[in-house]
């Protein structure tokens, strides 16, 4: 990738030093950002720059970024767009190698904003600057504690470390959707808002997290993609060695019609987006759970060598709907079990239970039958993967089982993936796959 | 509704005295099911029955329901399938009005299973004894804690009372569909698993909570349909006084051969199901979340009167996707706002913020700002409805917000619907919802 763009991207998430321009003494987004950076692991120095005061959080508080002595690595802007273009053109002068632009009130509000969206891009142009955003959360990495958003600590969970790099044209909505998945445990290497995009693009940070080691799934919110044919390049490249699992909004085109107010873009591309997606390598998810649930399971999984399913269950329903969800997903299809397949599963199961595909144990089975069912699937001809559906209401099956399924899920040859039905006892098994 | 099912299944809910047949000394399903009767709320008499043991969990064990002095309304069996045929036949000479078959091994099972299934129907001809099963979990019913599942109370999280009557051809998957409805505060006047439906069927359920004060939405988990005919013209009355909304499952020709090994049913009906649906007046799920959330929407809204939806939202990529799914759902659209509504918003909302549907606030909205964009909408021509997309994210709002979403929702002119961004602070908000 471009080397200039590489190297602002690398101090968006490992900045020595960071100045936030707007940080404020009052109980503002400028001083939640501030507090929120000053929390980051690794030594990393944050300074506050504002005219009006002299500290903030009892930190020394400089009048503009020129007035810092040392060198500025990341400058995090919250102030208001009028002086945004001030405030960007003092950074390029004092050689900043990446600003976030968290200030709202550009293309995404119409012509004017649109204008003043250009003459802060002119304003960079021919430096090592480079802008995230403008309209933008800005980043979030677990890993080093680094978090550039205005939300209090009180008032979100934030993401644990893990593997998914999240890339999204959407901030807060993105946000919240990570609060769910860290609820169930779930991590992130890092989370960009890349916002309205005037300069890099959500393809600048795919480029990048292909060469992250910390990252095997990226997972990406689109409304609109700035250069399809360089999106659609670099995906096909980066397809071969990590996961990519696409969220892309504005399908219809009053959804079209609402990420132009959103981050001021038309998102046009939708029609061929599906075909090129599948052409390219990219698992396109329809909503936020969706989106969720791919990345989590590419995380954790192998690629599954053929589209033939096998699915086990302890109730007959979520059988009977999974067969459903996956003979109408047409990417995969049920397996067919060999008969002698079936006759070794009925040996080990009730009398009354399905050894046809889904097998369905019923209620009235043990850890150990379980554990015989899984090692049959595994070694059963005709089948690509699995998928346990997996309740832990019923008495005679021990919470032992989870450890159990851990192991069938991470070593066994065929890949698996176990869903939780219910929440108490399953959930906090859930928590621990 | 024919007036001896009636009372049998009002037995089923409110019995005085319950035999629990097969109730056992061990830790096994026949105990537990036991001991969960056993903490019915209102004075409701449990009593053991089993030829071999003399006391179960200190209660007077009787050798057979015959030898019960007093009268017995209800009778749950968990014993082996092929002793399953006398045990049903002394509860025909005992008088007991409704029979729980728990047991398995009928005819989910094959030929020789459903020839015993068709003797057990047989010995209950031209009496008054009804059975419900059997391969079934029976009933719960939170108002009076009446629980004829096995499920032992540590492994399981049981439903809160409310106003949604889940009836179901699946019994531990809709148990485990309930759990996470209850964690989330959402309540249920009844639980009914049906079983192979030997007898008793989801239409003669639908007739009784159809009566029934307690019930608004009347939610099913359907593999096939008894009676067709009598199904929907059932259906057509009922849904004029309440919502019904179903989960039909085997939609697919696997989906419909999984759905035979479950409940020994053909799902046959699928392919009209959707148009004979719409024209009866029944929401169609396609799994079950969908069904939860229809339901859950259901029981707290009125119907809306058009089906023009205004969009509030805090994070533009949640708006986006909301217009997607409305624009994509054939049943919604997206509200076209007038020129005065759009003026009046604008006046209220950041000068970033969009005041097109979807209305994006950004996060930078306070309570009161919020309160009067609800107002606007609620007021707005051209809007039929309502959906709030909240996250607690921002520092701007305080947890207030609930209180007056909740005024809103209840009290507000148009019916409106609230969904939560994220687990954290937003999920127990919207617990309070």
């Amino acid at each position: 990738m471009d080397e200039n763009r590489r190297v602002s991207i690398e101090v968006l998430f490992y900045p020595k030093t960071v100045a936030v321009i707007g940080a404020t003494a009052e109980r503002k987004f400028g001083q939640i950002a501030f507090e929120n950076l000053l929390k980051n692991k690794g030594g990393i120095e944050v300074i506050p720059v504002n005219p009006k005061a002299e500290t903030i959080l009892g930190v020394k508080c400089y009048p503009s970024v020129k007035a810092i002595s040392g060198k500025v690595d990341l400058a995090v802007v919250i102030v208001p767009a009028k002086i945004a273009l001030q405030v960007v053109s003092e950074c390029v002068e004092k050689g900043v190698k990446a600003v976030i632009l968290i200030s709202g009130g550009f293309s995404e509000t119409g012509p004017e904003g649109k204008q003043l969206e250009e003459q802060v891009i002119k304003a960079i142009k021919g430096s090592k600057t480079r802008i995230l955003g403008p309209n933008t959360l800005g980043v979030l990495m677990p890993r080093n504690a680094i978090n550039t958003t205005f939300f209090p600590e009180d008032r979100f969970i934030k993401p644990r470390d893990g593997k998914i790099a999240f890339i999204s044209q959407s901030g807060a909505s993105a946000v919240a959707f990570m609060e769910t998945a860290t609820f169930y445990e779930v991590g992130f290497s890092a989370f960009v808002g890349l916002g309205n995009e005037a300069d890099l693009t959500e393809t600048d940070f795919i480029e990048y997290f292909a060469e992250d080691p910390g990252t095997s799934v990226i997972c990406l919110y689109l409304e609109k993609i700035s250069n399809g044919r360089r999106f659609l390049q670099v995906c096909r490249r980066v397809s071969k060695e990590k996961s990519l699992v696409v969220l892309k909004a504005g399908r219809t085109e009053r959804g079209a019609r609402a990420a132009l107010s959103h981050t001021g873009s038309l998102a046009g591309f939708d029609k061929v987006a599906d075909g090129a997606f599948k052409q390219y390598g990219i698992v396109r998810a329809i909503d936020e759970t969706e989106l969720l649930d791919y990345a989590v399971a590419l995380a954790f999984q192998r690629p599954l060598p053929g589209d033939r399913i096998a699915v086990l269950t302890f109730g007959g329903g979520a059988g009977v709907i999974a067969t459903d969800l996956i003979e109408a997903s047409q990417h995969l299809r049920m397996a067919d079990l060999p008969k002698n397949v079936k006759k070794k599963l009925r040996d080990v199961v009730a009398p009354f239970a399905s050894v046809n595909n889904p097998v369905d144990t019923t209620g009235n089975i043990t850890n150990e039958q379980v554990e015989k069912v899984l090692k049959i699937l595994q070694e059963a001809e005709g089948v690509d993967g699995i998928l346990t559906i997996m309740g832990l209401q019923s008495v005679y099956i021990s919470l032992e089982l989870v450890n159990l399924l851990v192991k069938w899920a991470r070593h066994g040859s065929k890949p698996m993936v176990v869903v939780g039905l219910g929440v108490g006892l399953t959930l906090e098994a859930v928590r621990k796959l």
